[in-house]
């Protein structure tokens, strides 16, 4: 449900706000003059400052200097422009490090982290605690009824792991409220494995390196724990920050490809999700793996719409190769990420630094300034964008939810699997795309999400699955629901213990099939599968291939839907069906081709009657958000320049024509069309 | 010779030893009753225990908890099941890394291991030292005159490498034993070179990490020191051991792969040798490089008949990707060991564990339990042993010796040569192959063992060389032997300095000839070679490849067998053969393609008169073990199906049929016959 | 200009030095007989002495044993033989390690190095500097007026990078030194980025280890001062050095591929410039990268000939795979380090040593003696060089400079660039070996050197650009000159900072153009380029391929030469030429294929008027020296068997022949010409 503080932004951002991180603290004053002069040329509606401003706001212990960060909220104010203001905690001044060291992190090694970069902070510091907070006050109680305060902005991407001895005697007491005794502790995590019995709490410590690799379930535990720390960090400024200024809605912008913050517990603790957006557009997979997170942004939020607080308005400078974003493609992907339900279109940064680290990643307003291809899409969008300002608050609908589990990556990753260079983000990414590319709607999910809402449940290989959960999977089976689950899923409890009585011991009801071995396969290699008689998923004489792996398969009552026609598993299941009432459970003992595991996905979707959005050609993305008395249609188009058939009558926001249903609307090659038509 | 106590052993196990090792604390004691009733369905004679007990049976310092074993052990008993009890030292428990953190291993980079792992203990630890001396005297006290036990099995795998304060100070009188002044290690070190001259011991250091590479005799000593310094911890034990329990033999599992143990000076220092032996199944050399450690493991035991105490049932875990064994080949390789030399079939693990860093390892018993192809096949190898229970205590005899030294190995890849990517295990595995292909039985030695048994030896670049061993050579070529030795031997002496007066210092006259230049061939280069005319080990006409290296090789009355026809090198020598008496040496100066250092080995072995064990087709391993009465032929099929010419009368032991010699056995696929004859 | 030692030095050594690094100490006194007979057999000049003797010389703090060295000097002294004597500083003896530790390197994680390699200590110890300097006036007072002494070795190949707290404290002190103030400090390293300013000097340290990258101007000014450091630590012993023995000149050996010194400030501090000069043999690009070297050498010394202290007789044994240098390539690349300059041939070492790191390094006199191949070689060319001696203060004159700027280096390497997998050193080779390949004399210079005499200048990517320099280049056109420079130059000034303004902010004016976006392309792609009409430096209609990057580029006044057909960039130019004047400059705005790379150049040699030194073969180099009264053509013949047509008349040195102009020599494969002609 929409906070009050949000559904107050809204009202005051008046459509979708566009903007981007501002360090004005980077340049003289008159260069600010013209940055007022031009965020108003394009159309900014509100700007992230304060982000890294500790050592400019404090640069001695207790030593205060904001004269100039008035005079930088007041410029904007007076250009018509919202504050998202920071708490600087990301970056603490070198003065902390060196009057109290013990505030640094210290890297998996025992190594105490230098300054001169940024989050080298321990999140277990007693002094980094004060003085953020204490940051965090000054700014609330002096710009706590600036009317430029639109929101606040906690922290920066928020992933640390630090090994120091105020960590270490953290997690214990972490492990102490959760286990209650040694001995349970002792139980849990299977010390009697390799002589690891812990006789005393004092016995027990952060997982260090250690010969080889440590206990998986301490690795977990820790995992969970870091995630825990982080967000404890968060919650203590935003309690502080809704104490002082309740009107104001507090965020901290989430991270993409980071496994340490478990986001499906962080999405219910921020007013609204905020993400930084960064698809390498050197990659082929970017806009599906992009489209993938969106879909996890808006669904850790309970579905509300959610904020991109950063983009690159071109290439970005951390990679080996920093490939720019084509002609229209920045435009393209920000109305992707309304499309997916964002409500904000932000980037970093405002103008470009001409000093640090960050030197060459793009700006808005570039080194190159207005005379740039860049500045051009960028305020050419500025000046587009209002005309989509019905979109924002509306809502997506899905039938199909996937699984995207942070317990399950932190354990299936962990240590010692039957394929060790196995990757959930990418294996998530597999199963997604196809969905992706049929424009089906998705949401991300854990199985401890109420999944009654979802026809069809993709569950990519969820190693570890709590009783709580196979229990709600059988629910939602029995309830009419379709699952498709990959192999090496319910093997393991939430304390990586093995469920015993063959494997899957989680799954083996659900799936109608016991498993009796893992067979890898070598890299390079594949088997072949084809199509069985008897099953409704497959195209009779289908044929396909096999890879990765292989379940030594026995059905229990389940529909073999293909077979190997190879190995020495010829002839044993490689793809199998268990209906149960209205529902079915298919279960995928291997890694299927793209085109078979699609053809298999496609059936279920129909078995479950769920049909994309629209029907459109390949390359065009097809999206739907729905509000309180419209719903809107998003069409972006990927590829090569086509047209697409409407199935509705609706007006195009970007360009003010009137369509009706049947009618064909071209799509120039990083086209968009948002129709927009009564509910 | 065998010691009494493994004779009064093998008298009591009663045939090839079948079993695994027992984890029972992993588990509830209502599982127990169930693992002993199908260890006796599946035949189990022995099970090792205790292996990583120390926490659950020494919760803390001095506080004992060993009822629990005392049941396991009763229960075994009753079940007819021996013991095989482990000290289990591998991994000191928590209490001692917490109260004696100086206990705890130190890395080359100095920072002090953590725990959670195992073999995490400094070698050099008192504290250490008691506290598993205590252990095993414990342990003997208590279960010395259980009828059970029928051997010690003293830690696990010892492979450490320490570099603590107290590692550091041992290092330092290792030395002082050995070179008595610190003038004679100047000398011996060479520590003229780079200003590395000591003028007190106190700055004499373990190679702790330096700019580039440290002195290669330094390194060298600290390598001979290492493997030292864990053979004294072994023998602690076993002196112990030996004094309570002499009736009980004792062991400890040797490893593969492991270059810290010069296994030749561990081998006389155990009751028998036994083995862990990990074959990956996903590599096409599995079954020779297994072969290569096996022939190592019975000859470091002296010819001795030796133990495979681990091997997986199907997968292992650790790798990448966990290859499983395709059907019938865990038999094809349990058999595979005992046809060299293996007395006992042995498995880790019995049952599957459901924690921990192992839970994913194959083991006798799977999660998938008794319905798994694994369970199957192990019971069936279970009932099927007892039927070549005549073939224990037979050994083997060989003409051919391949020579496998760690001094050397540790020596060769030590520092800074003309080929630093140079792999001596890869090198010993080329040079052995074709000889296992052609099932010539080989043993595994030293310059330094007995060589005058043998009539070929093999010798791999053999870059340090002592005088002694260099006296041996001649000698045994003098006797009749024939050598064959590959470029980049007899370059330094045992204190790695060069032996002057030109190349091959140390072999100059045993191979006729002297080395110019070691010329390096760039990576993906090769040079031809073809056979000169007046020499007898090749075909004329016959014409190769030589790869990596050329010598610029001068003969000194060798005769010339191959010479380059490419390169600056052209009509130069590629491989020499020395006449001698009755004995001759074949030197290689550069690495022959493999057919062409096959022909030659070939024409070298029917020079010596070195036959085949037997005629077999391709694919086939034969090999051949005599006892005091019979002998006993083993066939193993690694290919396709094929059938086997007999030389010999004998019975199959594995299905009672009569055969003839002259007649022809069938061999399926992974097909295996044992003929016993008389001798 | 020729200093007066060196011209003492010259008078002495009266030829082409020949010699190399001699190491007494490692042998007994026996083996001194027969080096010295050899030396003087082989025709050595001038031996290195006591480079790593620290230890020989003073065992104990304290305690000196000199007399081993005062017999080596006599005996070379009674064979002829000059000695260049070595202050031992780079291999600090044990005793130091042990009793001041704290003189001991510390690495960048913050581990103090061990002993048992060199080059292990702290450039900023106190101790280290004392006890150096102690015995460099030891040795200065002993043989300063020993009449063998000819020249100081002062350490070797400094280049080391120190962590520890007095390089710590040393580096704020530099610092302090440079901006006076901490505000000064903070603006210049732009401290404001990432919350890093400074509030106190204390909080200011050496760049360790960060999360991610460190602030960038940090780390130039890090680089930037460990090579002022290593110089001082070099000044320090020549100082002493001058002072005592005024007479004699001082020098220390540069080295390859190091990126840590900044040779052209080090070039100034030596009285006369020395190298060791290691090409790999097994690299198609070896000589092209000594020539590039060589010229640098020979720059950096202002012109002066320079010297080679080492390089190998045949194989060195760092490397992976040590390929020999094939028959005469030893000579000719000796012969070709004179045609670039040098005035000394000299090799590590003279006598192979029989222990340590080095043993298999190759030496005039290698372990197999005077039969071997090296042997031969190295005696015979110590026998034909003194027919060269002419040639000796001969300089080179070169008409074009490329730009080869460590801060630069440091900068462009430093942090997170568009295309961050860039080697500065191979774009130097790539923009240097078509000029090398078409023998152009070429010089090797920063642009603040005195460009005056110069007519065309290759700057290859010169991202970090002064205002001074930049006014340089300006003249240098405005006078005639022409440039051509590639992209991603003048993009910072000194500090890091963007040049402001549009890119590239410090030569926007004088490649008359800006960019607008850097288009990085991904591997293994490329895009079309081709020849617009109008210009005149690729033939109508020629096309090419662009590489890596392209500038989206604007011209404002410069001529498109070549424009690109394809990507987003498709009809913007590639290639740009602005003429002023009569100078010009023409700047590459991406990778141009080697072909149109080298089409490009050639049409701006001749636009300048720049001729090779000779048409000759592909395979041969060209190279001139000139004396005061004579010239020398240096002919090289890296190929096949050819012949090349004289420009002159002369004679051949090395044959004795006369030669006329227009005459045609012929040269076998590796052959050598050195043609003398009056001036």
């Amino acid at each position: 449900m929409t906070s009050d503080n949000m559904l107050r932004f809204r009202e005051r951002l008046n459509g979708v706000v566009f903007g981007g991180d501002y360090n004005p603290e980077q340049w003289p004053r008159d260069v600010w003059d013209e940055d007022i002069r031009l965020m108003k040329e394009a159309g900014l509606g509100m700007v992230t400052i304060g982000v890294f401003s500790w050592s400019a706001l404090e640069p001695a212990d207790g030593v205060f200097e904001m004269d100039w960060l008035d005079d930088v909220v007041d410029r904007l104010h007076a250009g018509g422009i919202a504050v998202d203001l920071a708490t600087p905690n990301a970056a603490p001044p070198p003065w902390m490090a060196e009057e109290h060291p013990e505030a640094m992190m210290v890297d998996r090694h025992g190594k105490r982290i230098g300054i001169g970069s940024r989050g080298h902070f321990c999140p277990s510091s007693p002094v980094y605690r004060d003085r953020s907070l204490r940051m965090a006050r000054k700014l609330a109680e002096r710009y706590g009824d600036h009317p430029a305060l639109a929101m606040w902005h906690v922290g920066n991407e928020y992933h640390a792991e630090c090994f120091c001895k105020q960590c270490d005697e953290r997690f214990r007491y972490w492990l102490q409220e959760k286990y209650g005794s040694i001995d349970e502790l002792n139980s849990r995590w299977g010390t009697v494995m390799w002589s690891q019995r812990y006789s005393d709490w004092g016995q027990v410590h952060l997982p260090r390196p250690v010969r080889g690799h440590v206990n998986p379930a301490r690795q977990l535990d820790y995992s969970r724990f870091n995630s825990d720390v982080q967000l404890d960090l968060f919650r203590h400024e935003r309690d502080l920050l809704h104490e002082i200024t309740p009107a104001i809605p507090v965020t901290t912008n989430f991270f993409q490809n980071v496994s340490l913050n478990d986001y499906h517990r962080w999405g219910s603790e921020v007013d609204v999700v905020a993400f930084d957006s960064y698809p390498d557009p050197g990659r082929a997979d970017a806009s599906a793996r992009a489209a993938l997170h969106y879909d996890l942004m808006r669904s850790v939020g309970g579905g509300e719409p959610w904020l991109v607080l950063e983009q690159a308005a071109g290439a970005v400078s951390q990679w080996p190769r920093n490939y720019v974003k084509q002609p229209g493609r920045m435009r393209l992907g920000s109305y992707q990420t309304m499309a997916r339900g964002a409500d904000a279109v932000m980037f970093f940064q405002w103008r470009a630094s001409r000093t640090g680290q960050e030197k060459f990643h793009s700006a808005m307003l570039p080194h190159s300034g207005t005379a740039s291809r860049t500045w051009r899409e960028v305020s050419e969008l500025g000046r587009e964008l209002p005309r989509t300002a019905t979109v924002v608050g509306a809502r997506s609908e899905a039938d199909v939810a996937i699984v995207w589990d942070w317990d399950n990556w932190w354990a299936v990753e962990g240590c010692f699997h039957p394929v060790n260079d196995f990757s959930y983000a990418d294996t998530l990414l597999e199963h997604y795309t196809p969905l992706w590319e049929q424009n089906v709607a998705v949401d991300v999910v854990t199985l401890s999400t109420d999944l009654s809402r979802y026809r069809v449940l993709v569950i990519p290989n969820q190693y570890l699955i709590t009783a709580e959960q196979r229990v709600a999977l059988e629910e939602f089976i029995e309830g009419g629901g379709h699952v498709l689950v990959s192999y090496f899923s319910g093997i393991v409890d939430g304390d990586d213990q093995i469920i015993t009585g063959g494997y899957p011991g989680g799954l083996r009801d659900v799936i109608g099939a016991h498993v009796l071995e893992f067979c890898p396969m070598l890299p390079e290699t594949s088997v072949a599968v084809r199509a069985v008689e008897g099953q409704d998923l497959l195209p009779a004489g289908f044929s396909g291939r096999a890879l990765r792996w292989q379940d030594d398969l026995v059905s229990e009552g389940a529909q073999v839907v293909a077979e190997y026609t190879d190995s020495h598993l010829r002839s044993k299941p490689a793809v199998l069906d268990r209906r149960s009432g209205d529902g079915s459970c298919v279960y995928l003992g291997t890694t299927l081709d793209t085109a078979s595991y699609t053809a298999v996905l496609r059936s279920l979707l129909q078995r479950a009657g769920v049909a994309p959005v629209l029907d459109a050609p390949t390359g065009v993305e097809v999206t739907e958000r729905v509000g309180q008395t419209q719903r809107f249609l998003f069409l972006l188009n990927h590829g090569a320049p086509t047209s697409v058939c409407l199935d509705r009558d609706g007006i195009d926001l970007l360009t003010g024509e009137q369509h009706r249903a049947g009618e064909t609307v071209a799509l120039a090659s990083s086209g968009v069309c948002i129709i927009e038509s009564d509910r």
